[in-house]
């Protein structure tokens, strides 16, 4: 498997015209068939010092390999994705493990 | 749904032993039927400034609700792998998100 992992922060967290924008920006990805399994979601409630709770919208994407990582990256769902909405984001952290 | 992710950096990245021994005890994990979906990994090839590949161990837990993950937290196969394994770790880094 292939987990690839995503944190958005923000550029305007305080507008929730843009925390909209992103998270059904975010929504659309699910409809790539590359994906076996895809979680949008927000900071929990949890609290530890280990924990970051910092950003606005993660996005766990569950592949069965990499080349499905890799087609996915290249579909045209998630270039428009990114076309549309990387003016949001202050910055993002991506994660990818395989197992 | 609730996604519980862990990045593990070893305190000895060089021994295969510390890293089996991690290996072994995240794997345990996956017993504890508290957990919806379970991927134990380590850093993918992939290599943008975005992307951090520096962890040694990855876990992803995906839960129905927060009251699964607390569950799951509770659990004595949990709390057994903390126990046996926390001195392998240098430190672990947590995001929890809720959808």
């Amino acid at each position: 498997m292939f987990v690839h992992t995503v944190f958005f922060w923000l550029n305007h967290p305080e507008s929730q015209d843009d925390r909209n924008a992103l998270g059904a920006g975010l929504e659309t990805l699910k409809a790539i068939t590359d994906i076996s399994a895809a979680y949008v979601g927000k900071p929990a409630e949890t609290r530890r010092p280990v924990i970051d709770h910092t950003y606005d919208f993660s996005l766990t994407l569950v592949f069965s390999n990499k080349a499905a990582h890799d087609l996915y990256q290249a579909h045209q769902v998630h270039l428009a994705f990114v076309d549309k909405c990387a003016h949001l984001w202050e910055r993002v952290k991506i994660y990818d493990a395989v197992s």
